[in-house]
């Protein structure tokens, strides 16, 4: 069945049934009416963001299982919400699709994003339909900090601080590049880290902290522009998985290039004061691998990367339209 | 210049402009970090909704001004809002538009939201841009009801409750209609009834509300499946701008078809119970034209409207994907 035939009204109907009875305990009321209705508590902080997930820019039909790709859509928020330290409460979902669209993928799309926001505490409540001539996905999700978190701000990195990272990176792109060049399936699973971001929220010493959703290299570019501060990174501290110099050179990618600008990693890029603890017991902190990969200088808007080849430190992320 | 030229960081620096220092009393932080924050007063509750306007199905270049097509977008998102009986607080905006669109048209685009959000108290505090092969606006917007507002809901209205609009209909289908046939400017300028929302949540009495969006007939039919009744139409008494019968012969279009099935007028459609004051006292409460246009039945499901054509009801209104 096309989308043509299931209607608008019966495409929404189906996502209500998706979306099932919400559970939020800010939820007041949501799919159904004009607005989602939620309640926050006394003091607490509300953290808003929105990503959007396009076909032939974000996806492809084809190499990745449509609820993979719904799934993502929701992980880049919900990854933003993270780098804030904040805990989510719900999503809205713009879903927008030609109307030859399959219900079938359609579904798959949304029941993707629906499932990933019930495993992370994030009902879906409200959203919007459209017609279009490419299939898109545009979510905007809410968090909450409670009164004694702190936000985690790009603008709060003081030189002399270290510079960390969760988990390993050029993951994502390294995924991509083989789907691109070899198809199979996608093996990569990025999970946006809000267990790590609270535990962050709550340290005493943290400073500045951005995900790596464009590549470590442009999302640490963010962070100098806001702090006004520099950043020193050592290339060989930088977390990479086991095999994975083995698999770029197998598939002619450039290991430097993926670990540097490679994007959807989706991990959590941090600073700390001098006197935080090690690498080590702020791993066991925050519940994942976390590795010591630079420092942050005063000199403004100045990137080093430390063992790179010259010139590493220019290395572009993800840029929409081309230019930068 | 081109986006392409512009670039993603180039467009987002300007946008960043476009807001401004974010005036709002509850908005923490605006554009510039990986989400916004917001602080909620005590006991307030959290209206929140998204509406996305896509080139080819919800505008086109070139009949209509970029920053009309903005303001129209945030127009979407104010009057659900306007229709929960809320008051806005702040928007995001996802904004996706090919690399080879004129950069002063994007910026007039975003200008002509943020302009509307300047004047309706909702500041623009994060978003989005990505390429894609077509331009849209995928707008979230979170609104506020104090503690002792009571939410408008679809699902409000009681058998014997009195059917009300405010303003007039079928106007902006009318523009619609014009610019299509014989081009020129647009004169219709609907805009979110955020007053009498919030005036009718007030009201003691008040029963469902719904924007009108779809069109009257699609409208209200949210509201009798989403309260289990029926509705009774009265087509004389639904009113319509002045020379609004002669305008649409002199196009061809059927008057009765663009006042019932007409969509994007922006008026709120709620019932009230028998006991509330008339219309004239409404309107005079609301600060917007009302007019009583029928009543509510306790036959679930059943649209009548008197005075119309023969299967005047069976009238559809806008519907994305072409099917019901």
């Amino acid at each position: 069945m096309k989308l043509r035939d299931l209607g608008e009204l019966g495409l929404i109907a189906r996502i209500e049934r998706l979306a099932g009875r919400v559970q939020g305990s800010r939820v007041v009321l949501g799919i159904g009416d004009d607005a989602a209705l939620l309640r926050p508590r006394a003091g607490e902080t509300w953290v808003w963001t929105t990503d959007a997930c396009f076909e032939g820019v974000h996806f492809r039909f084809g190499p990745e299982p449509p609820a993979r790709i719904g799934r993502r859509a929701l992980t880049a928020n919900l990854s933003d919400l993270a780098a804030m330290g904040a805990r989510p409460v719900a999503f809205t979902l713009a879903f927008a699709a030609p109307p030859r669209l399959d219900a079938a993928v359609a579904l798959a799309l949304v029941r993707g994003a629906v499932a990933e926001g019930a495993a992370r505490g994030c009902p879906l409540v409200g959203g919007n339909v459209t017609r279009a001539s490419e299939t898109s996905l545009t979510i905007a999700a809410l968090g909450i900090l409670a009164r004694r978190e702190r936000a985690l701000l790009r603008s709060a990195a003081r030189p002399g601080d270290r510079l960390l990272v969760t988990g390993r990176l050029g993951g994502a792109a390294l995924d991509r590049a083989r789907l691109e060049r070899r198809g199979g399936r996608p093996r990569h699973r990025p999970e946006a880290r809000l267990g790590a971001g609270r535990a962050l929220a709550r340290l005493p010493g943290a400073g500045a902290c951005i995900d790596v959703s464009d590549g470590l290299l442009a999302d640490l570019r963010h962070i100098l522009v806001a702090s006004r501060v520099g950043a020193e990174v050592r290339l060989d501290a930088v977390p990479r998985g086991r095999g994975f110099e083995a698999a770029c050179r197998a598939l002619g990618e450039d290991p430097e290039r993926l670990v540097l600008a490679g994007g959807e990693d989706y991990e959590l890029l941090f600073t700390v004061r001098r006197g935080a603890p090690g690498a080590g017991a702020l791993a066991r902190r925050l519940g994942v691998p976390v590795a010591e990969i630079g420092r942050i200088t005063d000199r403004p808007g100045l990137l080093r990367v430390l063992g790179g080849r010259p010139g590493a430190a220019a290395a572009r992320g993800w840029s929409h339209f081309g230019a930068r």
